[in-house]
């Protein structure tokens, strides 16, 4: 019995896009979903009763990071990640090959695995399918991904082929090195750069192999927002129906919508927590900066249209006030509120499908918030 | 009529400490009681829901940080400081006349006020009674005070007694200055160094002033534990028995027990705080360094007899984690628990005098706890 199911549990009539339920062995999570990123088994300075306040699901944790530190083994002795960080929420860990990829500088890549240097002490490092899925076990989280090679963009056809078949390869032993299937979830990561035939066959080849869900891996590394929802789009093609798709590492407002479209079901970023702590605000007429000095007097909340705890009862003079001073409860209350803003978002997506005005929604609110071409 | 009134509810048959009820705008606070600090209208980390939590009543705020930043002006167009920074519960703002202290190298000190430069972009800045009176109505909180000098220590006789002398001129001239007399309390400041007619004599002569509230000004500034305590003694001797005594600046744990015996009802300190952002933190069984490696894999809550936030949910392995990995959420747990172990001090020592033990319960108290002669 897999501990990871997954069920569609509706698709929009306008648009073909789907809600579902992903049933976890720390509960239910309705999708499509946000996931809120914990690099180091903390996501910054937000508490555990925070994030369900918010309706934050499912929350990610950083592989790489809790290697380094405290190491998979205190964590293991702890319980498990959720135990360790007190968050009873369903939780899932990358497999650190992200973090590889982006030491492009120190890392050498063989068959057999990864090495390259630390970013915490210059120490050598070596992961491998079976190391990332041996530190994921320890971990514990509900879901974890499988070790692969994000590639750059671009990349030529026969690099980009050479390291799928290699990430296929890779995924094949981490399942096999997988020692906790009754209470983890393994998924397996899409690669295949911008070459539809590639993607097409990974997916394929993914899907044989049977994975509780499937992640796009490979975007959001430099190529343009096009190029991104073509590589999405070539992914999700081939890959089974009933099984939650993950587009990684996505979370500006016009992705999201985009990703939705082309059915994911969940998708994880920094971007909302990176960018509140300097002073970046999403908001339904567009993004704030709240370091600007005509915040300094206005005594009118973040965001009119938002519930979260800081707009109910914090003014942007006092955010304005909290960030020029770097007071670390600036960082929190912004955090808190980008975070809402992308689940509040999801909740009203989940709504447009549920009532088959997908298509209308995402159009409205392409033309009615004024973030920029990035998305934020 | 006064806005913060005190009542006396018991005196201890044992030692002679007292319990009482402050009265002000923001609520009904018991005493003897601690006062966390929120330098910048933040108890930095905490949110006020925490601090409701943890049992802090009066929260202090200082009144040179938010002059600077962000001007009284913007705290008196958000409502006075509590609504600015949404904390419901009395507050009380300091005069700016210890931070004008501890900048000695530029200062001038003449009868009208203080010249001195910013600490923020070396402008020259002026503070006088009158100034800080104004500028503390403005920020709004249930109890002000005095602009004093605050004088070094050791400081020779005729030089003290000059400046306690010019400090009962500046407590007069603040009182004139005052606009909100039935909305703020104004405490005035004993000051007269470690000489004992100086201090009777000032006591004295703000007693005839009759101020609502009192403090003892002038120790924490690097005298020894008894000459801080004989100030102490001398100061509070010829104040009225009716009204509260505050103890400028002291939170450590030995000076709140001795601070209690003297008849002393409000404290304030930086020291849980800013230690707890140190790692060092005050537990039942002494102090602790939670970045000390045996702390990495001990699944055990900082202190087992405390009742906070931090206590009930997380173990010492994590809070190691937190710090090493410089987190943000690490700073707000120990604060909370810092901040939690001195309210819990507190009530313990309500408790005591109520049930007319409190010579005995400092004794145990002081035998029991293993924090060296600073008090923590």
């Amino acid at each position: 019995m897999n501990p990871v199911t997954f069920e569609i549990t509706h698709i929009c009539r306008q648009s073909g896009a789907r809600t579902g339920i992903l049933h976890t062995p720390h509960g239910d999570v309705e999708t499509p979903m946000f996931m809120p990123v914990g690099t180091q088994a903390t996501v910054k300075f937000l508490s555990p009763e925070e994030l369900y306040e918010m309706g934050a699901g499912v929350v990610l944790a950083n592989t790489y990071h809790l290697w380094l530190r405290p190491g998979e083994d205190i964590v293991d002795k702890a319980g498990g990640v959720q135990k360790f960080m007190n968050y009873h929420g369903p939780m899932l860990t990358d497999s650190g090959g992200f973090q590889v990829f982006s030491l492009a500088d120190t890392r050498k890549i063989k068959e057999e695995g990864v090495t390259f240097k630390s970013t915490l002490n210059g120490d050598m490092l070596f992961l491998s399918p079976e190391k990332s899925i041996q530190i994921q076990n320890k971990i514990g989280a509900d879901i974890m991904m499988s070790f692969d090679e994000c590639i750059p963009y671009p990349a030529d056809y026969e690099y980009a082929k050479k390291s799928m078949e290699r990430t296929l390869r890779w995924a094949a032993r981490g399942k096999t090195a997988h020692t906790r299937p009754d209470s983890q979830a393994l998924f397996g990561i899409v690669q295949g750069g911008d070459y539809e035939d590639l993607r097409d066959y990974c997916a394929e080849e993914l899907a044989k192999m049977d994975f509780p869900g499937y992640a796009i891996g490979g975007t959001s590394v430099g190529e343009d927002k096009e190029t991104m929802y073509r590589m999405v789009r070539w992914s999700i093609e081939k890959l089974p129906e009933n099984k939650p798709r993950y587009l990684m590492g996505v979370g500006a407002v016009n992705d999201l919508l985009e990703g939705v479209s082309s059915n994911v079901d969940m998708f994880d970023c920094v971007l909302p927590t990176r960018i509140a702590r300097h002073g970046t605000l999403l908001t339904s007429h567009g993004r704030i900066n709240i370091r600007k000095a005509i915040y300094a007097d206005d005594f009118t909340p973040l965001d009119d249209a938002c519930d979260c705890y800081c707009c109910r009862n914090y003014t942007k003079a006092y955010l304005n006030h909290l960030f020029r001073t770097n007071e670390g409860f600036g960082s929190r209350l912004m955090s808190i509120h980008n975070v809402r803003f992308l689940i509040r978002l999801m909740e009203e997506m989940r709504t447009a499908i549920k009532e088959d005005r997908f298509a209308d929604y995402k159009k409205e609110k392409l033309a009615s918030m004024q973030f920029d071409e990035r998305g934020f």
